[in-house]
């Protein structure tokens, strides 16, 4: 019997475990490290002339493949920073190292964004290696600063985008939807992110000897975090869905026709119950619907203090034609309306907001990509799904670059992206390296190409 | 022109520099630092044969000085731990650095205990040097977990009632009310600590790929603390209140009597506005009305999760009769009826809780303690205040050795208690020798021993 691992190509598990082990976790890596990574990733795009050009951040891994004159070129987008691997005690392996447990691979970044950039690299030499070429143009831009809402990323496109110029970008960055099947994400969710700090006195104060004089602004930010939502989960915040269209019948028919058990994703996510906004499916929520999510608070600590200051850290998800700025506007209104008493309350929005991104279901690529896909998993319907999470720099290309990105991962949305324990299924890498290969051939044929 | 500083007595410095330089932090030092703290405080007894006693948890110091047959006995309480520095970025000085600035030390623990149990080691001494003797019989107790809640503190001194009976004792502990005149406190809030704890997923989802399906532990933690409070602030848990009597017209006059001016109290504070309980005074409720504190929340961290767990960390000061086991059992079974869809909850108390605790006005120690006061403090008038502090100790004292507590720290409530930043005044150590001197010379007069 084989396992699972040996099914990779040669070097691939030797590669990765180097590329895993360099910590570019890019909140809080040193700038060496960081470039350490993208050296590191340059390295393996030496057929394509792959380099390290700097940004006002961290730098930017470039190369191309121009031998295909006459034939489309598509730009390989992607990231080489990680997630903070946040509390260490909840790892059961060690994250910088990369582990392989049966089935899968385990460590940061494994699965967001190195494995799924990593396969198109191995599938690109071994096309080269056995047909001497490739069957379009190829230009690769993978980023250091994707988990960190890419900052420097729009700065550079514009600068570059002359070089960058392509009738297509391709995402290795996102997921497939489920591990069951193959799927194409046609959107992805917009993201504004912000903290609502709320302030009393100049210092901490004893509970004992202060206690029942003064408001607590932890008490004051339970208030407005509490009337951020109502009774069943959806945003209560006035204006905050200004931008989201109804869904229409045909859309809920769409998605009621895939295939979801309920009862099966709330086991496999481990609550109690699901929850949230009443007349909508799971799926429909999550597909269709602009989340706000308070992702931690910070305040005070377990001892007997008035803590000064309580910081919610909060992420709104976006969708339709919802604005960043005007969302924040509303919340900002919001929060300000209820006049918490005996505190101070600020909403300060972090910078780097991304709109929502969608490609049509019958855009050619989106065409391609489902024959592709056809191809590796014979049998399997491919489903159109959508990506709840973020990937900032879609928009951006189409401004920059004015052309469409195609999301085209391998990683497989229940892998722990962004959580400890994050994890990559061996079986989709060889998967992945196939169906690249067919999109590839596939474009090649049916896309335009323009240059 | 002399500095404050130069009015210590000789080695008064020197002695606390040592002792704030060992950092009993009893929440995270190692035995071994509260050891060292114990023996050099014990060092600092020799006079009176003092010494290191086992205990369950740290160590207690104990001593005494038997040699005034005849008259009472008096037993010293204090302690050697102090509270967690907290965020060392809100430090001015380092914390276990004794710094003398203008007229104030500063370092952890100055005020809060070290200080205070120091001055009357010194007065001690210096009466023995004097006269050769002192006018009563003095034990000490001085433990090392009195920041965390005296865990081990009961079965102590059950096990050994005997060497420890006093006809009073006498807290080194607690504080003064305010710095402009000398106050005795006559009472102290109970207390009770207990965690909030919601429980969502099994692990920390992307906000982005989970977003709307589940319910955030964050959010129904937000809904069960906005919940705890009234909009005045006030408790709003079902049956908080009970064994808490209604202000009667004499304790109003009495309260209303004392100056305090709510506008010099809101600037030294520096909040935007006082707040609390509706019906009350601010003094009243600093010293008569229980509170429910939320003094932080543990949850997640800035970026973009939806955390699988959220704790907020609650305490409750209590007044009158108020049974901290009730207080528990009232704010679990409002917190499980509240039903918050999506999540468990549950309520965990802390170990060692503790009622309030009163001495009469007209306890003859209380007597003893304001004419005492009165000598060193000439031309003002002496107040009774609360410590809207907890001190546990008294109780068990009272049920343990039958004594009643005299609260006699030098400590004033302003220093920055369990803050950053903790200061003790200067001028508060001589007069607090001069008081304590005093008082023992009173106690020997008017106090009957029985032992
Ligand atoms: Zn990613
Ligand atoms: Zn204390």
């Amino acid at each position: 019997m084989t396992a699972p691992v040996d099914s990779l190509p040669p070097g691939f598990l030797a590669a990765l475990t180097e590329y895993v082990a360099i910590p570019s976790d890019s909140r809080s890596a040193t700038p060496e490290t960081m470039r350490a990574a993208a050296e590191w990733l340059a390295g393996r795009l030496s057929w394509a002339a792959g380099r390290v050009e700097e940004t006002d951040g961290f730098p930017v891994v470039r190369g191309e493949w121009l031998g295909a004159p006459g034939a489309p070129t598509v730009l390989v987008y992607g990231h080489y920073d990680v997630q903070p691997t946040g509390d260490l005690a909840e790892w059961h392996t060690a994250p910088f190292e990369l582990v392989v447990d049966g089935p899968v691979l385990r460590g940061r970044g494994v699965t967001d964004d190195k494995g799924p950039v990593l396969l198109v690299l191995a599938m690109a030499e071994a096309l080269l290696a056995e047909r001497g070429g490739l069957p379009l143009n190829v230009k690769f831009l993978l980023e250091g600063e994707e988990e960190i809402g890419s900052p420097h990323l729009p700065g550079y496109v514009r600068a570059h985008a002359d070089e960058l110029a392509a009738d297509l970008v391709i995402s290795a960055d996102g997921a497939m939807w489920r591990p069951g099947e193959p799927s194409i994400s046609i959107a992805s969710k917009g993201l504004v992110a912000l903290d609502i700090e709320v302030t009393g006195a100049a210092e901490d104060l004893h509970s004992g000897r202060y206690g029942g004089t003064v408001a607590n602004p932890v008490h004051a930010l339970a208030t407005v975090l509490a009337s951020l939502h109502a009774a069943d989960g959806s945003v209560a915040v006035p204006g905050f869905a200004e931008g989201v269209a109804e869904l229409s019948p045909q859309r809920r028919a769409e998605i009621d026709a895939v295939p979801f058990d309920d009862e099966e994703y709330r086991v496999a996510v481990g609550v109690p119950e699901l929850f949230g906004e009443a007349g909508y499916s799971t799926l429909a929520r999550l597909w269709e619907r602009p989340t706000l999510e308070v992702n931690g608070i910070t305040a005070g600590g377990k001892y007997t203090v008035i803590p000064h200051r309580a910081v919610g850290h909060v992420s709104c998800r976006l969708v339709g034609q919802q604005d960043p700025e005007r969302v924040v506007a509303a919340i900002t209104a919001h929060v300000t309306a209820l006049a918490v008493p005996g505190v101070e309350v600020a909403v300060r929005a972090d910078p780097g907001w991304v709109p929502a991104y969608r490609i049509e279901p019958d855009h050619p690529a989106v065409l391609a990509a489902r024959d592709a896909l056809a191809e590796v998993y014979p049998g399997h319907p491919v489903l159109l799904a959508v990506i709840a999470g973020t990937l900032p720099a879609t928009t951006l290309f189409e401004s920059a670059l004015g052309a469409k990105t195609l999301f085209f991962s391998f990683a497989t949305a229940d892998e722990k992206h962004h959580a400890p324990n994050e994890f990559m299924r061996i079986s989709r890498i060889g998967e992945g390296m196939r169906a690249w290969a067919a999109l590839w051939d596939r474009l090649a044929t049916t896309t335009e190409g323009t240059r």
